[in-house]
């Protein structure tokens, strides 16, 4: 049985290598093409794939699966138009392969530049919301890659309707089907085999909770792109303007409690804290934030509760903040250093220095000034779309769009030139 | 034993994050100051360094070890001089830390750049050549990076007489000497527990034979950067000029037969083969290189004798060559796919779309027009100098320098902006 599963996990591994070499070499009009061919079998069959959808969300409510679930599993005219949207979108981006930078000569008399090209094959490895299915194939074949898809057990149908359309795209633009394949196994076996198969797999990207994405790291021989969690914080130095404070530190934490760009821990210079505490906390508690402080912020915020050690490195992803009174910017440094995430980070400071300071030294994928963290996403930074984000520290950190999918390699171009010496 | 063991290194490796944090803001000035006084205490301590290594190489000696493993071992006033340039060199390259580019205004009002930034602590785990202890401890410090370093345990006097001249360096320039650590144990299991160290290690780079690069890959948990072997093509298109191509082929193969950029495998078209291969093979049996063919070569180079079909994915690191015939370029391409290690392969052509073709469709770390596969090589591409090659799709490919060992993250630049929608 596990052997048989392999044997199969082999098979569309090896479809998928055999495909990615053909994704590399196809023109950017090619890959539009079934991009746009796509998004309009996604909208033409919008009654198939709300049939497919329905069987999946019956399925997963007797699976007693509970509302949050059902509302990320649940299709809508809405939310297929949207995907159709988002596969246009992706099509009008620009293609990054091919691209040739900094051709320069060498004494030698051969000329070096880099060439981007696809990684090959991503495997991307997600939970039960059917839009990633579109979202992440259309990215993997913009920019080249094969890919394979294994979304939560429960989105089965709704993902291989998903992929129907996108196979109709394929075939449209004469590309191989197996530039996207959904895996059809639902058993958990198949991802752990999966992330092993480092001849046929070039990068895992696991999309969903922590307990996915541990269980995948922790099993993957293939390189993985991820991000574990966002403990992200916000440091309001002694010379940062308050109205501005209030408003950013209302926003990165309320904007949306889910996210992993939310602010978790609020840390505030000592001398800023008297005028700004009180007044912020006024906002949160409008909103029905609790606020867990260290000693010299509940002394200011009478209403606040004791923070534990343990929630200076909690992601709530829920309305609770934790808050820390600093003495100076070094020790904000440390606390991050310390209990962050590598996240996002900013400083809100009217001072160049300790903001130069700040996005120098402060070790996260987004490191920011005067703004809210919410910011720190694909789209807000102009990439167009995101696979997902990156607090690793080797290639991608941060949001991962298009270009994230792909690497350079060394062209030399020369003339007869041999090596000496 | 192995809990004191695991003890010890998870202390190193707390050590090393540690001055990773202030190698990360140290100045230009500060990391040259540094390397330039190593360099000059390696030369005053030339005396002390090779007694260090005479006491290696009788170890060595003793412990049977063959003479090219002695002379990789040696020291010499010579080599010492040549270490010491090195670091001097790699003081005069441009510190790739701190640079911000492509700052660039959104919508919504923030400004996003990217600002190029240490991969954090690097372990470089190679074989008993000293020189590397202090290539790898000076491209890892002008980087901004901490390294551990653990070279073959026959070296190990060696090395840590390296070590203390990089630690004056170090304290002349008032940074931490946990910048370099020369790892004092020799057992083998100490590698094995270093690579799984995710906590305190950013990336491995592993330098040496491709049984250390096995085992290091089979076990790591932290990011490995390498190459396992190189085999390398070089394809003589139907439309290459004979002269160029008897240069370069011969080049390729003979200039140094034991590194891993020499070609290992010669594809040649069928229309040029006639034309070409006896001349080459009168060049290459000169050298006394032995040619193991398909029947096409064999029935035009008498001395050929036939190629087994392990012949096409082997690594000779020798005076031998593999020579295959192929009908077309697509068959070269199908080649190199299939039997390639994705190091550096090239096409010798006249015919602008084949080479076109093949820069593109080839997937390995450096792709070459009429020129010798030995030109992939740090120095050879203006580097400056390498920490080693790199065959992985995820961040650097190719030969890796200052630049491979830093990564960027994004910087975002506000005046009060706040997410909406």
């Amino acid at each position: 049985m596990t052997h048989d599963l392999s044997a199969q996990l082999h098979v569309i591994g090896q479809h998928a290598r055999h495909a990615a070499r053909q994704g590399a070499r196809a023109s950017t009009a090619a890959k539009n093409r079934a991009l746009t061919f796509a998004a309009a079998a996604l909208r033409r069959d919008q009654s198939t794939l709300l049939e497919a959808n329905a069987r999946d969300v019956t399925q997963a409510r007797l699976h007693g699966q509970d509302d949050a679930f059902i509302d990320r599993l649940t299709l809508t005219t809405h939310s297929i138009d949207a995907m159709a949207e988002g596969l246009e979108q992706i099509a009008r981006l620009p293609d990054p392969v091919g691209t040739l930078t900094g051709l320069q000569p060498r004494p030698s008399g051969i000329q070096v530049g880099k060439m981007r090209v696809p990684l090959g094959v991503v495997a991307i490895i997600y939970e039960s919301r059917p839009n990633v299915t579109a979202d992440a194939a259309a990215l993997c074949l913009k920019s080249g890659n094969a890919c394979i898809l294994r979304g939560g057990s429960e989105a089965l149908h709704s993902n291989q309707a998903i992929a129907r359309a996108l196979h109709e795209g394929l075939q449209h633009a004469q590309l191989p089907a197996d530039l996207v394949q959904v895996l059809p196994m639902t058993d958990r076996q198949a991802v752990d085999i999966l992330v092993t198969l480092t001849q046929w797999i070039d990068v895992i990207v696991p999309r969903g909770g922590k307990g996915l994405i541990e269980r995948v790291s922790g099993l993957a021989r293939v390189p993985v792109l991820k991000h574990l969690h966002g403990v992200c914080h916000t440091y309001v130095d002694d010379s940062a303007d308050i109205p501005l404070a209030l408003r950013v530190c209302d926003n990165a934490k309320t904007q949306r409690y889910g996210t992993c760009n939310t602010m978790e821990t609020l840390l505030v210079h000592q001398a800023i804290a008297p005028s700004l505490l009180p007044a912020l906390a006024e906002i949160y508690l409008a909103k029905g934030v609790e606020l867990r402080g260290d000693e010299s912020t509940c002394a200011l915020i009478p209403q606040a509760i004791a923070a534990q050690e343990t929630d200076w490195s909690t992601e709530y992803l829920a309305p609770i903040l934790s808050i820390r009174v600093v003495s100076h910017l070094d020790e904000a440094l440390d606390h991050i250093a310390h209990y962050g995430s590598q996240h996002t980070d900013a400083i809100l400071t009217n001072n160049w220095e300790n903001a130069q300071r700040f996005l120098r030294e402060v070790d996260s994928s987004s490191v920011m000034v005067n703004t809210s963290t919410r910011f720190a996403d694909g789209f807000e930074y102009g990439l167009g779309a995101e696979i997902g984000i990156s607090t690793d520290k080797l290639h991608a950190r941060g949001p991962v769009g298009l270009e994230g999918l792909t690497s350079e390699k060394y062209v030399v171009l020369g003339h007869g030139e041999v090596r000496g010496g």
